[in-house]
């Protein structure tokens, strides 16, 4: 059973199938983790319903942000047991010239408390992880992520966070662009909308990325040797 | 009726607008035509169901694809009446070394008949049109479509073309990042499949993009008087 | 008298001029000033002689860099007396993570004094500039720089700051090719270097940018007439 | 004795040691060679001095560009030995929509004859390079060269062709800035300024690049041991 199959009609997935998608794009060498946008602004500071959750932050998407958390712990756990490199684009708080075209599009995402910009405790950086302030949708979008995943020698994306029609979506198809593999652990992202999100992951896995279950993901994952280490 | 109604419910979409989403960002006054992958191998050499016109091309979306033409061409032929510029996003035929991830994911793309990478000829590029061939989704990304539209003086797209899943889909979340205002006629991108079509159509007008149907952005594009000319 | 002429042949630039190079590619309507890395790690916290300057920075260029900041200064008020936006490229402290190729190449560069991050206060910025943090040469490479100048309408960009053969090369390669407009005010830009800021300008003068003093730039601004208001 | 010793004072090169410049970055585990703009309309289809070589195309180096193809010619020949990538950035012909900039700076570059834009014999691609047409100096800007880079694994770039103070000057900066390893060697690139040839290959080495002779270069390399063939 996929996320998408309840909307996604049996008639629509046997069309693409027949079209030739949504084959695996596999898994690479040398893995690393995004974690996108996990900060207060997209869960509120204590799991509660989205309607309660976004009297304190507009942006929040509530409960089922604070179930992706959950499920992004154990993934984590895995790349720092590996030493596997973990990246956290994010969303820094915004300044008076930061509008443009989406102050105009969303204007309540420009007046978030301060608190809201600070990273979800349970799936916080540590010393030593990569942290990309972002002002648009994509990770790769007028941030170094490109430039650090090079010097890191990474060849496969594990992307997580929020939220799976904007920030994720937006960062999985450019990271398919580059020639990344891509994986997508469905549990791990999240969205205000769940028809969108399930839309989005079928979207994904029909032609970016392959879309699977955390616990699925980090089986293929431990197929992979560790990396011997640098002379 | 938007044509998401039947597939985003109205609690979802009250959520959005609850959260602040989904505001116009309006016109602004130098307007360019993105036409995107309006080529054979999206609609077949003839108007077709999908299962009958995937059987010439597999990317092909068929009967949609011709709907969507027809209704791109007075939109095409406001633009050249006004002299605005028109710019023609292109997949170009594969080579050997066009693979990567392209081709673990969807095989079949990598085998279409040439005659499949023709502009459709209702729509095709005149003299003087920017020709764009790309390799990824987005119009944008290894491309120098920003460059055209700096050179241009362009401060808005109206994106057409396919799929809106796809390429349509990619290429306006990095016009927005980019900042360029942009439109969506609703009537003039196509898809594969019509839930992925109406949800993007609603990710897109929540957060990037102003959509609506061809006959009302007409009506806002009349509105920008002519361009001076230069000295 | 050019600042190349005593390095440049006369046989060279005859050359240059014979395959018809040089040419000037002139001033839009809408400019913009970049103000890139004019902060005390460049030039010392006082006016010093390279030699003594490079005790406190090792990336200052010494008391050039003070000539240039005195001819930056009358540029500056020009923009801010025609309300015209000035942006400021510079570079952030460095992280631990942000070594790459650069640690390699430059170690130096790795651990410089907090305050040599600060904006020299002659042509500091102040409420409502851009600030465009950046971690490579080039102001548009992994910043948002393209999107923000899209968002003013810029069509034509004055570049200052240092170093001539560094950022200042790499940002006005960068700007040449997303097709603005670019002039280089020979004595606003500076470098460690007299043989190379002298040549890096006639690279710029011949293939990217016009090369003239503040004062001759000043007086091609002076001819673009006041934006119209917006409606 | 490097190529800038008699352009660059040795006070100036004391001036950067000090300040800590120029320190080697090394080679990587995957190379990759980058053969730029090697076509007739650089060097003319016969070899002649750059005053008689310019009558056939404005934009020919003439002899020493001729010099630079024999030296390329044993480094490709090394790079078809051990299966390593080459890859060829190249302009391509003109239309009339890719003036921009361009063609106001520098008008005679718009109109090369058809035979310019072919590849010189010694050194022309062969089945399964990858050829990357081009429009601005830098041949990553608005090409997917990081994307075909990244889906081969490379991590270190050899860069060869012309011009030394263009395309060949802006792409290592690009690479640089992709952390790439980076690997110019001096007798494989070529300019019409001998002097701003030396000091673009002093500046490059200071702050971007390794600049040796292609034979020290393929000393390095030949360090390099096989890759493992995948499973």
């Amino acid at each position: 059973m996929k996320p998408w199959d309840n909307i996604i009609s049996e008639e629509e997935q046997r069309a693409y199938r027949a079209a030739g998608f949504g084959n695996p794009s596999g898994v690479g060498a040398h893995p690393a983790l995004l974690v996108i946008d996990v900060q207060y602004r997209t869960v509120g500071t204590t799991p509660k319903s989205f309607w309660e959750s976004i009297k304190e932050f507009p942006t929040s998407c509530g409960e089922v942000g604070w179930r992706a958390v959950q499920a992004i712990v154990p993934l984590l756990a895995e790349f720092r047991r590996r030493g596997w490199p973990v990246l956290y684009p994010h969303v820094a708080p915004k300044k008076s010239t930061d509008g443009g075209r989406l102050a105009e599009k969303i204007p309540a995402i420009m007046n978030i408390a301060e608190k809201g910009y600070e990273f979800v405790a349970e799936v916080a950086p540590r010393e030593g992880d990569v942290l990309l302030p972002k002002k648009h949708p994509s990770a790769f979008f007028a941030t170094p992520l490109v430039s650090h995943l090079i010097d890191l020698g990474v060849d496969t994306l594990v992307v997580t966070g929020c939220t799976t029609s904007g920030c994720v979506r937006g960062s999985v198809v450019d990271a398919f662009a580059y020639n990344f593999h891509v994986l997508v652990p469905s549990d791990c992202v999240y969205d205000r909308s769940a028809t969108s999100h399930a839309v989005n992951l079928f979207d994904m896995a029909s032609k970016y990325a392959d879309v699977a279950t955390a616990a699925e993901i980090m089986e293929k994952l431990r197929a992979i040797p560790d990396r011997p280490l640098a002379a």
